[in-house]
């Protein structure tokens, strides 16, 4: 059976740790979809096609890996490209507890769906999308924070 | 003396794990008071009156157990209903921490109060008010989370 | 029913953080076993009868209050004493975590029994036996961390 | 070389855990500036400038420290103040892992800049500024939360 | 290239939470090899062999899955073995603490090693392997905490 | 006033974590005592002569360090050197909760003791002592670890 998975975000923006998961996963998987969702929240920086952008900068030519967006629940979405593990990176002990609630409650939801978690490499361990927003909102350089192909213009 | 507790939270909505808390720690009171209070933030998906109307489907007919609603502070109410503990239960060490600092300022600023604190059971532990909300936006069916006597149409 | 707790600990010694809770629990349950656990790691300070006695002391005229000892799992006691409630004291996350699993598993095997936690006070928060244990081994004072009617004599 | 520390913060209000930081944290360095930062997000319950006269209240005759305010870049700031301390107060473990990762972004953007950590007394641990809010909000008292010489009128 | 993962623990004993992350991830690997550790510690119940023996039970029959022992650094065995992957169960937020660190240390090692993690089940999440010693050594049922084919006799 | 620290640990052995805090720390203070205590338990693998000896290469020539050695309480070793500031290391949050304990209840045994905080470098967070230790007892390489300039042959 061929191993899909899909690795959702809001990715807004993409940063050197996502990267880092994708790299570090795709051996493990015959095909990665990058789903981007939207962000509800108010304090989107980049548009939903400004993240795909991104992201594409960094993966073209990689025909393992497609860049997508989706809305709904994450499980339809599973269902609708056969993907049959999430793939997330871990951080720190306060995003464990909230990526283990969604990850138990996506399995009780669709049994044939796992999560399947890669760390962070430590020295991306204190970089988020929340802090590189804020960074790039105040004017500062956030070129060590995001993949050296992503070409941000704000 | 009578040991009458209160059950604080916005329940938007009520859930499986609040539900298991009531029926667990009824024993030990001899009236519980659930209390639902305002939803200050954004995101309300029930109003007030749904989801008291919600609370009374599950506990119709137990005369030990109650459903109001209230504002202002939490021992405010505990002080006009006469209410010695507030009761709440516990998911995981995040919530902990949160509920740690709410109770004990609670006690110092009204000495005769007690939070007393029930677990939820395993299989409750990754379900939230606010996972819920969030299917019940997207569609899917949240019939496992929320107590079976519940009847939500949205 | 009556409603009768243990409060298991191994109390090598007990603290001023132990009293607090046995205090502001004893409202809630006609008869609070204090229930010595057998300390069988290797640094145990105090022998069984001593910690026992220290107990005693500050306790002693209070008839809804007995100290005890027992061997074996703590289910087991519970049910020999008709207890079926088991109190425990919360100080910060990582106690919490260790004590939900604990009182989880004692759920999972004996059905009837349910856990209640109480918080230690803000003041008490840093205090655990095992502290205690290490002051008094290096000789110095720890009147502040136990209760004033303990008389340890080390 | 001197040592200047700037001790950032939203203080939406200055609490008794802020001062007493300060008030330890003062004769390590040869000037503190307490930083006052804007409160961007919706719920701020004091002006900027309500917020500086409060802290101005407690400090005011101690010359070792300044309150300011400051918008962007916390290290912009700290560069123009020519402070290489940025000072914080600890109180729990989910404080910790949002701390470290704001200091350690800070340090790899800014390589001379050094994050030093006081830990809030155990009595302060439960009180922060948003519960304080919380509490003004509904008319609560809030006197032993707040600096003595602090004259809140809301 | 084959998809090798080696899932190492003491496992004294295996219990039900390590039966069910093997099953579920055993469809992302070629071979899982469950390798036994030897626990250094005082404290272990079960021999070496017994062990062995125990996970055997469960999963005879199953060629993608090898119970062996090792002795060693655990990449050393990976590089012996073949194994680019480290499967890891993850319960708690200690745990993860304490698994990240293994995991990025074996990494700095190791560079072609990926640590992959699968969460418990909710119903899984308080049985650990301690606590399943602790109630053999009283004499307590433990058949809901193990796996079903597993015939332990102490 | 002098502003004098001891960094008081087991180091066991001191790794380039420990070194990383010592250097940037050291600005901070007129002396750093690095304070070598026994270490109790059982697994020690350099004696109190080689860790003091692996430290001293480490700072040789540093007039502002000093490396000493401490039995007794911590506090009684700050009285004796006239410290007022003892240094500590956070890597996680885990070593959060144990550090605020062990602070606090210093502090309400030496109101004139304050505990300093300074974290660890991303790439240093995985790295403790004991994994050290257990890598260096399997014969694996542990140069990135520790020191340069300590010289470890085992």
């Amino acid at each position: 059976m061929e191993k899909i998975a899909i690795f959702p975000g809001t990715f807004d923006p993409f940063t050197v740790g996502h990267e880092s998961v994708v790299n570090r996963a795709q051996g493990l998987f015959d095909k990665i979809f990058i789903a981007v969702g939207n962000n509800s929240s108010k304090d989107a920086l980049f548009s939903l096609d400004e993240r795909k952008e991104f992201i594409n900068q960094v993966f073209s030519g990689n025909l393992n890996i497609e860049v997508v967006h989706y809305e709904g629940l994450t499980i339809d979405f599973c269902k609708e490209v056969n993907a049959n593990y999430i793939l997330r990176g871990l951080r720190t002990s306060s995003d464990f507890e909230y990526e283990r609630a969604i990850a138990q409650v996506n399995k009780s939801m669709y049994e044939d769906i796992e999560t399947v978690f890669f760390l962070t490499m430590p020295e991306h361990t204190p970089i988020n999308s929340s802090i590189v927003r804020d960074i790039i909102r105040h004017g500062g350089d956030v070129r060590n924070f995001i993949p050296t192909k992503m070409n941000i213009k704000k």
